[in-house]
């Protein structure tokens, strides 16, 4: 068996940010060397508290959570408490974190855990608003060709959700996207155009009942609360399960299709500020350095994440030691060069 | 039979607005009140006397042809001539106008028609930049209630050729664009997600070269420059004849079919300016003015162009009347209020 | 005595429009061909009347009154009741008048008034949004290179009034004044950096009031309360009549002292938008076409308005001629070319 | 006599960065606690190396300087040669710096200096593009409420440089200075309204050179190069010494007169991007937390920096103890929430 991936998630959960979770703890091909939180479905606070949680519930509190940013570079922070409920996870109870959240700051974290590993090993999926991607850049250029690649769910090349061009994650913090969407790293965009492809449907709820464990009752609430604001909000049947669908692209890329084209990230726009715009106009340049996802495979895609619910709901019934992770590396690194 | 529809044809021809011409002229129909012309693909000098030829080539110099303005409002003028050569019209020999413009300006024109006919039955169809339709609102806003419909080939709700996600006509006057689809009166964009659709291949050249006529020939040396232009600066093997799909849809709305979709104009963005921004989330209103074409019948389509070409070339061999055209009205209806 | 310089005053009465009126009808070097009016200070249907009443309270009926624009070319529009009041023309009672406004259009006015005279003699007053200004320079390019100068009351190179940078007129509708300043016609603007220093202050009420008429009484009701207003929403404790500094600067340009600097209208701004950007880093070019009033003599300009309204006062105790006036100019003009 | 003002100078020299060094170390009221360096002027590395040359020629290498931003956060990087040189201070010849600069990141410097001090005591100079001190308030925005002010070389509310209404280092990275602007601590402009005052005339040149010393050879010689370059590319006499005037205002506010106003950073503007807009169109809120530099007392501020010089002079020729600093704190403190 290969080396398994190693993934930094930056996220905020979010109700598919937690499934991403799974996801990512539950596949064998994924090691998730730690979690940074960003403001954004809702507040900090909220978001690392439920990523912490999201750990408790799978067994998984071996895995470092990383405190980020609060809010976006430039604009003022929005949350999505219509979607994602005033905790940010609602429809479920929330256990206890077992674990503190780290003292180092998102951002130190990234830029530790890249420039420690060899180049070309650290893949950064990004689930929220890319403040703490944007701001790693910023602070310690060397990392950008030292990442394997950058993994991204938001925008879309024809769809929008927060406004009809743009998607909340780059809604929110649309000049940190343009930094991240400018920088020389490779860069999949896992937008809506793939992630509305993602709903959890009946039969897969009942795939996931099926497995009779708490962590799939715990999924189960999580959807029939986003269910509800997605019929409300979005007009949607069943919710579209996004982030977990950046995962699912790292473990089979057959099961998420991607296409080369350039993106930009519109910063100025009346009607289209925060609109990841894609040139489709010829075949994208041999050193392209952008894809989008274009197509799922909603069965193999769901196949997965039971998968996965169901390894997670194996481990926990067993004692098992704590993987060991990265050691935070020291501020010596934060330099400009 | 019904009443012929009476249309406006602003126009900037161009090698897809002459095919717009001969299908207008040659469908019974639809009647072609005038053709008024605006700077575009390329000068207003250019595109007048084009507009003029063509209509020698159909023998229908009854068709009055007058020229309106020759530049955007706002922004600086940019012509087409890497698509549709030095004279707009490169390709075929362009026979002398056997007719002079007329004097009263496009504008002009467009108001005094519309004012001096029954509320509800003039439609103006735009395949140009949209600078004379919206000087017309702007000096006569009682000609946006009579309006019975604005058909404009330009934008497209997911595709771009001047940008990654701008049409020409509407990126080269946004402003002018802007105030068309912000009036109240019903408007369908044929834009570039149908008009691409509209490809005159080898077959179609095919079909109007066994029209054994001097129009057909007239064509196939147009389509013969169109497809090299289009071959090279937008990657098209077969180039897509965009302008004559807005006649095409007021022929038989089951050639171009339509969706109702709330339409804006983006006038700031840095990669957005002109993009036609249409809002898919929900299903529109219905009280939605707006609607796109979203599929073309291909066969349809150019079995109804071929079919105006042989119109057309049996009515020229014959000796024939020119019809009557509206008289211009005075200026007294160029009033505010 | 020279010939008296040809305006038409382009304005949307309003208080300070009203004492331009009353300044370009009561001096002789000034011949006022005619009025166009333009919604800005109130609606189009309120600054017309307006106009017709100042014009039997100065017993000139014999000016023709040509409404134009309603509204401005792109954006909504906004009026400035806060300032002028429900009428447009607060604080006095205005009589009825007693000739109508006329049936042509003011866009029609303008273009056949300058077209019908020398090269050269046409001059532009400019009071309000530069909507019809714009309009005009559209439809018929021709009048650029023969409009003599263009004065325009709006914008300011270092104060603001609608917002920290942009004056109200620029502000409505910026479009219309990016077409106006960027036209290569001669361009004078006199805006808030001088306009602001034309303040009817106590002492000026009393000269007017020394003047004994009802055309004194009428100011001075006027400008009580554009004073009240100033006070209330500006902070001023004398208004500003900035539009008759218009005229002032071209009965006597020491009176309005004006410099070369190249102006450019901001579109898009956040905070910026209908700036009106003056380049003060280098010596305009020789050929710069841009100027802006800097400093007024407050004292030489408000003798000249009370001498404006004497002698109307003592014209209006007499039997009169009416002047003639230009005849409007068949629409055949209104033609590209 | 007081305690000294604690500062960091945040800077990219630059020949005016340069004198305010000087100011800086040389006047007894100012304690500098660190210099932070960020792309500008010139490169970051050379930069870097400037302040590291001056701080050799001012004899005071115990000074620390932290290299931070080589480039603007969403914004290409544009650096200033035509005015500063190759070098960045070209025109002398400058010394090897004898100590080496920081490991740590002037935005880590800047987080772990505020956060180490006691809360106001702090003040953040910045005089070159403020991407550093953006940077550091997005990592630890508990900075904010504990440092005692920020004073910006930079902006102007009626002059620009590098547009006709921006100032370079705000034109540099306007997103930055953005959230340098609206974030909640008192911050001072020092814009060109008043650096264009502090020009470094022949009498200044004169009284530097009767100081007699390397430094004031060295000011004479930077003052050489810098009146050539303003001379050629901005149409001044002599060069304006911006830099050093937030150094003076903070020794003697007599010296640097202000006024309160509340600023906002334009982003968005065609031709006003980078503009500092200032409202003046009525008295500023009693909590407002901006202030603009108004005057400058030339001959006041040119005795401080000749004084320096003089200080600094005589410290060098005498034996003396390298000055404490404080150390750097851990990157315990890059820590949200």
């Amino acid at each position: 068996m290969p080396k398994p991936r190693q993934i930094i998630l930056d996220c905020d959960p979010g109700h598919d940010d937690a499934v991403a979770m799974m996801l990512a703890l539950g596949n064998p091909t994924i090691e998730l060397l730690g979690i940074t939180t960003v403001g954004g479905n809702q507040t900090l606070e909220k978001v690392t508290r439920n990523a912490q949680s999201v750990l408790v519930m799978c067994g998984r509190d071996d895995v470092p959570v990383h405190p980020g940013s609060g809010r976006p570079l430039v604009r003022r922070i929005e949350v999505a408490d219509d979607i994602h409920g005033e905790s940010g996870l609602d429809g479920v109870d929330l256990p206890t974190p077992t674990r503190p959240a780290e003292d180092s700051h998102a951002v130190a974290f990234i830029i530790d855990t890249v420039l420690a590993a060899p180049t070309g090993t650290i893949t950064l999926v990004a689930t929220g608003p890319l403040t703490n991607l944007a701001l790693a850049a910023r602070l310690e250029p060397r990392i950008v060709e030292r990442v394997r690649e950058v993994v991204v769910m938001g925008g879309g090349y024809h769809v929008g959700n927060w406004t009809p061009v743009a998607e909340f994650n780059i809604w929110v913090d649309p000049e940190a996207a343009a930094i991240v969407f400018v920088e020389t790293w490779p860069l999949t965009m896992v937008g809506l155009d793939v992630t509305h492809q993602a709903l959890a449907t009946a039969e897969v709820e009942e795939q996931v009942r099926a497995t009779d464990s708490p962590l799939g009752e715990f999924f189960i609430g999580l959807m029939a609360f986003f269910r509800t604001t997605y019929r409300e909000h979005q007009g949607f049947t069943d919710p579209p399960v996004h982030d977990a669908c950046t995962i699912a692209y790292l473990i089979d890329p057959a099961i998420v299709q991607t296409r080369k084209v350039p993106l930009t990230v519109e910063l100025r726009g009346e009607h289209t500020v925060g609109m990841t715009v894609a040139d489709f106009r010829s075949p994208a340049a041999a050193d392209c350095r952008h894809q989008v996802a274009t197509h799922l495979d909603h069965a193999g895609f769901w196949g997965m994440v039971v998968e996965a619910i169901t390894t997670l709901s194996a481990e926990t019934t067993h004692a098992r030691e704590p993987k060991s992770h990265i050691e935070t590396i020291s501020a010596a690194h934060l330099k400009g060069d």
